[in-house]
């Protein structure tokens, strides 16, 4: 479901109405009610049927959209998230994460939520991925990839200021996120053999330590332990050199040292087409790479293709992780 | 002339043979007798003529590539800079800076140059930039602008280490630079209201504070600053959300906070065709925007594109500096 209060049901009800035929089929956990009004509201004339088990999902989904409804409250206002619907968007994310966990549903694929609103009603994670670690279990880290079209990246970290994010920049850190994109893009995206580009840190890559030493120090010698496992790299590549047209043809994935390295390239290039993936579960976990555009909600205007690009990832790297198991 | 070992004479031959009817006349300060070899190795079958001084290069543009021959020695082996000819280098970009200066030349276009050599010949500045500061006089700061069709961006430093540029983030640097690029929005791109982007420093530009300070202690003091002169600004936009296609659309130019942040999203996007325009030098100067190339001199596979847009834009910027002084 995601936020309430946001565009998660326009999306869901447009990519049903329009890509179904493109698409595995999928259910949504949400209040089906709401979801009615809201396809009314957009003009489109479709069947939204209540389903009480995951497995009723595939006969129904050619004609109808199959929901599984919340218990919790779902009700919002347009645009006003309110801890009165707080409860609904975690049932939805537990639930979800557990037909997922149990085999009931191949994939999880997540709307995006307002974390304000969640903390305000006791929610104690810094986000939505870390959320899904702690129900999942097993102790697991997981990592942020945004894929699209042009190119895949994984920063080093996420949600940290810069300055704190460059202290935790170390050989460890990057040998550990290294060896997890490798393994996943073998496993998720079927690549057999994969190319992992690693960014420089400082302008140039440092230009062999005039610009800065982290190159040197850092970077250079996580890249000589990953290699040690095999791992096929190209780096320490100067940031501002990696995502022309050219360079992205020599990787599967970049490995990024901040947040924007990462997703300003990914966001200039692939926007309304980047999919958000986390690597490192047991579950296979996609979202659409935006908000919850509070301030579009409830007027038609969303436009459904990361959801889509989501959706179709999901499917993806599910028959992938299959393939990779047999 | 550039670095004589790199690709600059055969991207002036390629863009004088293939390009000169789009462009204005233009003269090269380079040796004669090289750059013949350079068309022959091209196969090109051009003339080259050797004139006496800039006068005398429109009338001849449109059948010759008029050239001032260099006194000192620029015959060089291609990949291989060497310091037998750092001082033609130098002397080329002297003279095109003394034209450029009293009128003779219109602007200035620098094709790259190899720093490490010169520095072996003792040239003492960071870089191309820099020395053309030193020669204009004036005590100016210059100021790299990275524009290609996409967008134009400025980065407040250059070639720092991240950490350091982070430690040279002031309020006063970002005020400078601001007006710095407004008034040359205005003089040198002829757009009388220019609109300025602002990018924040941190992921989501500090989400208020959750995520960073800088925002909140430098970044906005400065915008209000700047906005007290009567600057139209943006900001401070979330890094990642500042180049997507719907946000270009809002701004005629980017202020970063970094080198990565701003030129990682215009090589991403305007590969081949950005052009270097340094800002705050009473001469109007662009160079093109990659390096020597040494690994592929000499072979014809240099691709004059950005060469030409930085003929294009120096005459451009040219002709809105005179219309703005009249």
């Amino acid at each position: 479901m995601g936020e309430p209060a946001g565009i998660g049901g326009e999306l869901t009800i447009k990519t049903w109405a329009a890509h179904r035929h493109e698409l595995s089929p999928f259910f949504t956990l949400d209040a089906p009610g709401r979801l009615r009004k809201e396809a009314q509201q957009c003009g489109l004339d479709i069947d939204i049927v209540e389903i009480s088990s995951p497995a009723e999902a595939n006969a129904i989904f050619a004609d109808a959209l199959p929901v599984i409804a919340l218990q919790e409250n779902a009700d919002a206002t347009y645009g006003k998230p309110g801890v009165a619907t707080a409860k609904a968007v975690l049932e939805s994310i537990e639930r979800a994460v557990a037909y997922a966990s149990n085999g009931q549903a191949a994939a999880l694929v997540t709307n995006p939520i307002q974390k304000e609103t969640l903390y305000d009603a006791g929610f104690g994670f810094p986000g939505h991925t870390e959320y899904l670690a702690e129900l999942v279990g097993g102790g697991m880290r997981p990592v942020m990839m945004l894929a699209g079209p042009s190119l895949k990246v994984v920063p080093l970290t996420v949600h940290l200021p810069l300055r704190d994010a460059l202290e935790q920049l170390t050989t460890d850190a990057i040998v550990e996120q290294g060896k997890l994109v490798v393994d996943a893009l073998k496993r998720d995206f079927g690549i057999p053999h994969p190319r992992l580009a690693v960014a420089g840190l400082n302008p140039h890559a440092g230009e062999n330590g005039k610009l800065g030493m982290d190159e040197i120090e850092i970077i250079i010698p996580a890249m000589e332990a990953l290699r040690d496992t095999g791992a096929e790299l190209i780096g320490p590549v100067p940031p501002d050199a990696l995502f022309t047209p050219r360079a992205r043809q020599r990787y599967d994935a970049a490995l990024c040292m901040y947040h924007d390295q990462a997703l300003i390239p990914v966001k200039a290039l692939d926007f309304d087409h980047a999919v958000n993936v986390t690597l490192g579960l047991p579950i296979v976990r996609t979202s659409p790479d935006h908000g919850t555009a509070l301030d579009i909600a409830g007027q038609g205007l969303a436009a459904p293709s990361s959801l889509v690009s989501a959706l179709k990832m999901a499917s993806a790297i599910s028959a992938s992780r299959a393939a990779h198991e047999s």
